[in-house]
């Protein structure tokens, strides 16, 4: 039975909640499908992840591994596709929980840096788990900074192999996932010597255990390096080697050869490789950061349906948490938010897929556009992702900080996605990068890439709106915040100059800007975000119902930017305080136009409840029962308590007769 | 042997470090006296720490009820005085992973509220452990919000008995500590009924376990609640009463008694009750926040000056981390905040001793100043203790992510104490309702508390400033954050006054308002806390080298704040923008000075290794060597690896005739 205060708040749905799922998948047809998939998914019991929250690191890596295995027989008995969307939707439900993630990379580098007979040699083993890889790049001294790796491979032309070595300890790779405890291979990164000379970094395949028995191989010292914050079900791995030899052609050799006499030859651009790099960083945040955000909003604002707590008025029942105005400014932004992450991963999904095309037919031109977008959007949107998820957790009190709520674990593994794949603050230094050298270009009158445009028309002003009702207009908002982003770039840009012509050389100077240079950076994103929120409305114009709701959170997620950035906008004057309080008065008047749509808004996403596994989320918003229900399993019930026969019992065994 | 590039940074240390942990401690021979504590504690294996990120839920839970058995045997041994500092040097280095703390409130509380036959009859059972206590407040429906607890407690005169129940699943007890697996007896609270009539919330002493085998009482059903974020190592838990009997005598009454013929009688007044639960939110302050933020600093800022990664400019060796900007700029703001709490906490300690002393004498005058102070700093340092810890574990990169580095259980546990004892947001919002009735008591001419004397003082005006080196100056930030804070307190009562002449009802125009009421309460904080880090700094005149670099920390918390909420300060162009300029550039000038002496810094919170727990966080700075130790301890290195076996042999044991 559904809690009545959740049922009630269904009824009072302003759209169709199965009209804007629709939206969402991008047809009915695609929702129908998704749901098939994960239908067949949860009724199999191998894919059940009811205990995970009770699991040691050992058994979670153990059911991890099992799933994986036999997800590829399913994959097969389905007659799913490889990379179809099905296999998408499984792992949307499976929420990451599965082992051998890295083998697909290890497959992935062979097919794009291998040359045609590595590729017919290795990939079909891969295929068919007949060899399990890795993908060995990050070091325990060296993490973003490539150039700096240790790990060398010195070629002998007397025997046509590379001699491998990790020649200290901060050469040890560390990291790699699926290589603590299940690789056989791996894909290693080392800097290449041939005849002494150093031709930089370039990846390698490497066996690092026995394919009889699982032993590493000799020289080869590899082991999994402990408990995490998450991922407790990956065997994140360590890997020493001691002149371990390979083959010459092991080195993976599209792009480049060292060939029998040691000559070193390369051919064509190495951008291609840098191309899949950056779209790997965007491809990431859909499971690891928006679809953890939509799960946080989901658990915390049904809980705060459901939950009744103090009293709004003396004499009245207590009122639903939701109604207070704290709560809905803690839960409604982020809720905003995962809608506009949602609209911006398909403007960056189609961006990056014309780009792709462009790039097959040997034009480069977008490459740095398309890298400054990933890097400052994968970096804004984790970060903003992972205080969503932080805040969720908080709004729901104690029982958020249960495992059970599901909570706590979303977060500690968001948390995660603003550290690997480029590390947030010097992927946003790349993107400010960019954005200055744009902005030297369109003050000099060059041309500059479409997303940039708009820094040519700095034109000081002030902003033409009257009553709080003008900040609902698009127009008005997306005036302020382009503003705001040129003004940023510009005065950064400033500043570099004004250090380089009083004589700070040109690095240290880049350095002394470097935390504005991140501002900047965070505000072209902000900016671009907020447009294409706006545009994303417009297009809706045939699904009026939903057009509408979609507006309110468009604008809340504007003026929640600029009520939380007030600063920045003040600071120029395009904005004054009048206007600030226009904002926040039109800021503090969504929050209750979209407190009546919040419920349905997260049904909207249309997450199971064996995929959101929290006790606090469930669609029917039986919480209570549920938290005491789970917390039975729990393993400190369900095995005796040896502490008191250890060292309670003998305190206690002689008060009986003192009472 | 000491990593040369952290002994370098000693070597430039601009003050004494011992000089500076004498003054933080309270004087030398405190520091001697709590290092001795440390020693003998870290020296008995009982204590070690060592496993703690390889233990399951029951282990932890097993070596904390070890521990605090122990401990008493240790206090006796050693001759230490039960609350005296040593106890609390004890609790600093076991960073309260021990059990039984609760059963220190369950003693507290019959102290508290229990009549002189009461407490003769409990307390010395429960000084020796002979019972072991719990406190039951909170229920699975109800937390902050104790009016509306659900748990029943009946009179029935027949018997001079009361009935106590659970009569829902939402009343049923959740979250206290030590009572899910360890506790024999608890503090109850329960709605009172006499005849009838509801008395409100009262507190009842109740036996919840046999003293002879430890199973539950009859009508008793009690267990754990299952895993949370943090606190593994205590047994949170749950407890359900159906028909359960306790004597008359058991109802805690040294201010209020049910007679034999069930006669309510109430004496004395209930606030110094209400005094114990203010005081006790402050005293978490010190263990629970501060010196997690100092650990969290600590780790952070040796692991920063260890790592080197990429280059600053070409050519040169790869540069330390803590010499980027934006590294600076992410832990430096974060030293100064745990300075600047360690001094607001011996002001508020101050603050509570002096109303301590009135209260004896009768003079209750001072309590809602205190309550306003205690809701407030618990919640500001708490958030920004919190967000501080983050920060750190981020600026670590992925090595900050491995629970090795000590980073992640810091932050699991951190995050907890905005949610206990008072949700945050509540709490700002009580000292919202107190400054709102001050500003009005100024506003009338009427006296206030001293502590916001400066309401009265309101004149709109302009900051003098005209140079960066005036923002080093006190009186012109404190003036800053003065106008700041009586503008957003100002204005929210203004707002307040104008709905409700606009005819909205009392209770629902403050819950309109209570997004601005929140932040007013944090500006009020934050500007004690720069106010009382400025009165510290004065005071240390008579140590000149401390005083500077500690002045230096001062002017970073200062301007950091006004960098950070730049808004707030501009809105009523107090600062202008040219102003923020000036403040920009002191407060990046400041990173750079503070750098220098950043380590020593950090050292001067005289953690030992053993307390601090974490491979990245060393003295000694070994960090890639410790990781790898500590990775070879990990039960996955430890244990075989079943999955082998069972998924994976079956798909490689071909393999190897096909390569």
């Amino acid at each position: 039975a559904v809690n009545p205060d959740l049922a009630s708040e269904r009824l009072a749905a302003s759209f169709s909640v199965e009209l804007l799922t629709a939206s969402l998948d991008g047809g009915a047809e695609r929702t129908r499908s998704r749901r098939a998939v994960v239908e067949a998914i949860e009724n199999d019991p191998v894919f059940s992840q009811e205990n995970q929250y009770f699991q040691s690191q050992n058994e979670r890596y153990e059911a991890a591994v099992r799933r994986a295995v036999y997800l590829r027989k399913k994959i097969r008995e389905m007659g799913w596709t490889e990379n179809g969307p099905e296999v998408q939707y499984v792992n949307r439900c499976l929420s990451g929980d599965i082992a051998l993630i890295l083998h697909r990379v290890f497959m992935r580098s062979i097919s794009m840096l291998g040359s045609d007979e590595q590729i017919a040699k290795w990939i079909p083993l891969a295929t068919d788990y007949q060899i399990i890889g890795s993908y060995a790049q990050t070091e325990l001294g060296h993490g973003t900074y490539l150039q700096g790796l240790e790990t060398t491979a010195v070629f002998d032309a007397a025997t046509q192999e590379f001699i491998l070595n990790t020649p200290k300890i901060s050469a040890m790779k560390w990291w790699p996932g699926d290589m603590g405890r299940s690789a056989t291979h791996t894909v290693v990164f080392a800097q290449l010597y041939v005849h002494g000379k150093c031709y930089g970094v370039h990846p390698f395949i490497l066996q690092i255990r026995s394919l009889q028995d699982h032993s590493p191989r000799p020289g080869v010292t590899v082991g999994d390096i402990g408990p995490k914050m998450n991922f407790q079900h990956t065997d994140n791995g360590f890997l020493q080697l001691q002149n371990v030899r390979v083959p010459r052609e092991n080195m993976l050799s599209k792009f480049c050869e060292v060939q029998p006499d040691g000559t070193y030859v390369r051919w064509g651009s190495q951008k291609i490789n840098y191309f899949t790099m950056t779209a790997l960083r965007i491809s990431v945040l859909s499971e690891e950061v928006i679809l953890p955000l939509k799960k946080a909003c989901t658990i915390a604002i049904r809980y705060s349906a459901v939950r009744r707590q103090s009293k709004l008025k003396p004499g009245e029942q207590e009122a639903k948490i939701l109604d207070y105005q704290t709560q809905q400014q803690k839960l409604l932004p982020q809720l905003a938010a995962a809608y506009a992450f949602h609209f911006i991963k398909i403007y960056l999904d189609e961006l990056f897929s014309k780009g792709y095309q462009d790039i097959q037919s040997k034009n480069f031109d977008s490459l740095p556009e398309l890298h400054a977008f990933s890097s400052g959007f994968k970096a804004m949107v984790s970060q903003h992702g992972t205080s969503g998820v932080e805040i969720c957790l908080r709004a729901c009190g104690g029982h958020g900080y249960s495992l059970l709520s599901g909570l706590p674990s979303l977060y500690t593994r968001i948390i995660a996605s603003c550290i690997y794949e480029g590390e947030n603050t010097i992927l946003l230094l790349q993107t400010a990068r960019f954005l200055i050298k744009c902005f030297m270009a369109a003050s000099a009158g060059q041309p500059v890439p479409p997303s940039v445009t708009y820094l040519s028309s700095v034109k000081p002003g002030k902003c033409p709106a009257k009553d709080k009702l003008d900040f609902l207009s698009p127009e008005i908002y997306l005036k302020a915040y382009e503003q705001m982003a040129i003004r940023l770039i510009s005065s950064s840009a400033a500043k570099l100059r004004h250090f380089i012509q009083s004589g700070v050389d040109e690095y240290e100077a880049w350095n002394q800007c470097t935390v504005q240079l991140e501002k900047a950076a965070k505000a072209h994103c902000h900016y671009i975000t907020v447009k294409n929120f706006v545009e994303t409305v417009e297009k809706l114009d045939n699904e009026a119902g939903i057009q509408k709701i979609m507006k309110h959170l468009c604008d809340l997620f504007a003026l929640h930017g600029i009520f939380s950035n007030m600063g920045d906008f003040l600071y120029d004057g395009y904005l004054t305080a009048a206007h600030m309080d226009l904002v926040t008065a039109s800021y503090l008047d969504l929050l209750a136009v979209i407190r009546k749509d919040a419920v349905p808004l997260v049904d909207a996403f249309d997450f199971t409840d064996k995929t959101l596994n929290s006790a606090l989320g469930s669609y029917d918003g039986q919480v209570y029962q549920r938290l005491y229900e789970w917390a039975q399993k729990s393993p400190t019930n369900q095995q005796g308590n040896p502490a008191y026969g250890k060292y309670l019992k003998p305190l206690l065994q002689n008060t009986l007769s003192k009472l």
